[in-house]
């Protein structure tokens, strides 16, 4: 089955079914995806200030009600307990389950955090005739801790979390352009070479997801990473958290075009 | 003295010193301005929620620590409660008091919200040859309340507020274009010509601000306003809450062309 093809309603029923347990690359061509980051209401105002405070890397497609499963703006029949691949559950910043449904965590007080994400905008790299290597190579995309500080709010606090796909030098500006254009899935890229600046020291070891091949004549181009809040929740120690395990996002039913405006 | 080539700075130390009382449209031509909304802590989250879910009207550029009177980001050396040339205190949803600073109403628990303001955009529109007929007239901007619902959060819901600048008809692509460019000051317009479709009967009876001439040939183009949120806390009736007077603005140290990334 081709599922790159698939409508997002009929992702979501096969993720839901345990059908589809993988990360989330690739998929619905067009469509956005989002992370996850499910904290007790307590917790909910700190971290919706962390994310106005830090939108590159928290872009905010949508907040559900206190203690509401559903997405009515972004995916109107999704349930956001079921239908991510993988969930991981944090207590006390300590990373203790990894689950492909959390209808049994569920709590009346649980706050929703949608947040853009950068696969939303890989179709838009492939159609401007950018490589994306770890679709090509069949991984999940390399993710990297940075030294670049979010601002604070509240309890919450940390370093910015960066995706990284080699790009050939010619190309670089078109990546650009085609990224800038999305800002609501972290839009352009934050740094260009030079991982070092940004306190990566090995490509080749990123502290989520996958390593991929850099060719020659390729520099590694840095996008703002979702993955960034699941930093911040390690760095406060929520008594409880729940965000989608790294690469398994929700397949939203916006089109990336909508993102624009 | 011509107020319209002051740094922020001064015209922040003007206002502060009661020299500067008038509504700011036109002032330093370049930076961004910002509207106000100031509630106890209790009223934060849902408020907070009420701007992620409306981000036309609701852009937020700012939000203080609990209590700051400090914008760190926006103006590192304003004052949040003197620098507006006037404020308006609601308590339980009825304004009680216009007021040209809030010195000795401030409380402990306050947090400021620092929303984008249209008059930002005013100088594009200018350097792009489209006429701002409010201030040609030397008014303040008409206002009006539509029929175009907000997303509701916590106790805040309401209509959106819009304001209103005349254009000839062969500008409007290029006032739409110039304005599109600035989404964190309520970017392109959200209606176009028709009043009647979004409930505004009497384009001669803004709601809030002056009624200005309508040339012919000219169609009347409808922005998301900041005012939004004050309808809102009108509707919400917290016990207290402390907007600027409409028109009457923070003059931010931010260029509106860093507001285009």
């Amino acid at each position: 089955m081709n599922y790159e093809n698939l409508t997002p309603s009929q992702a979501r029923h096969l993720i839901r079914e345990g059908v589809i347990t993988t990360q989330t690359s690739g998929l619905c061509h067009g469509y956005a995806q989002a992370n996850l980051c499910i904290l007790p209401k307590e917790y909910a105002y700190d971290f919706l200030l962390f994310t106005q405070r830090n939108p590159k890397p928290c872009p905010v497609l949508e907040v559900t009600d206190v203690g509401s499963r559903s997405l009515p703006q972004i995916a109107p029949d999704a349930d956001v307990a079921r239908d991510f691949p993988k969930y991981r559950v944090w207590r006390n910043g300590v990373l203790t389950e990894e689950v492909t449904d959390i209808e049994s965590l569920w709590q009346d007080d649980f706050v929703s955090f949608l947040i853009g994400c950068s696969f939303s905008f890989e179709g838009e790299l492939l159609d401007a005739d950018v490589p994306v290597r770890h679709i090509e190579e069949g991984k999940n995309v390399p993710m990297y801790l940075t030294n670049i500080p979010c601002r604070s709010a509240g309890i919450f606090h940390g370093n910015t979390v960066v995706s990284m796909r080699p790009i050939p030098a010619s190309k670089i500006a078109r990546a650009v352009t085609a990224t800038a254009a999305v800002p609501r899935v972290h839009g352009a890229p934050i740094h260009i070479g030079d991982p070092e600046q940004i306190g990566i020291h090995d490509l080749a070891k990123p502290d989520f997801g996958d390593a991929v091949t850099i060719h020659p004549g390729e520099l590694p181009v840095f996008w703002c990473c979702g993955v960034t809040p699941q930093a911040a929740v390690m760095a406060a120690k929520p008594s409880l958290a729940i965000t989608h395990a790294p690469g398994h996002m929700l397949i939203t039913d916006i089109k990336n075009s909508s993102l624009k405006e």
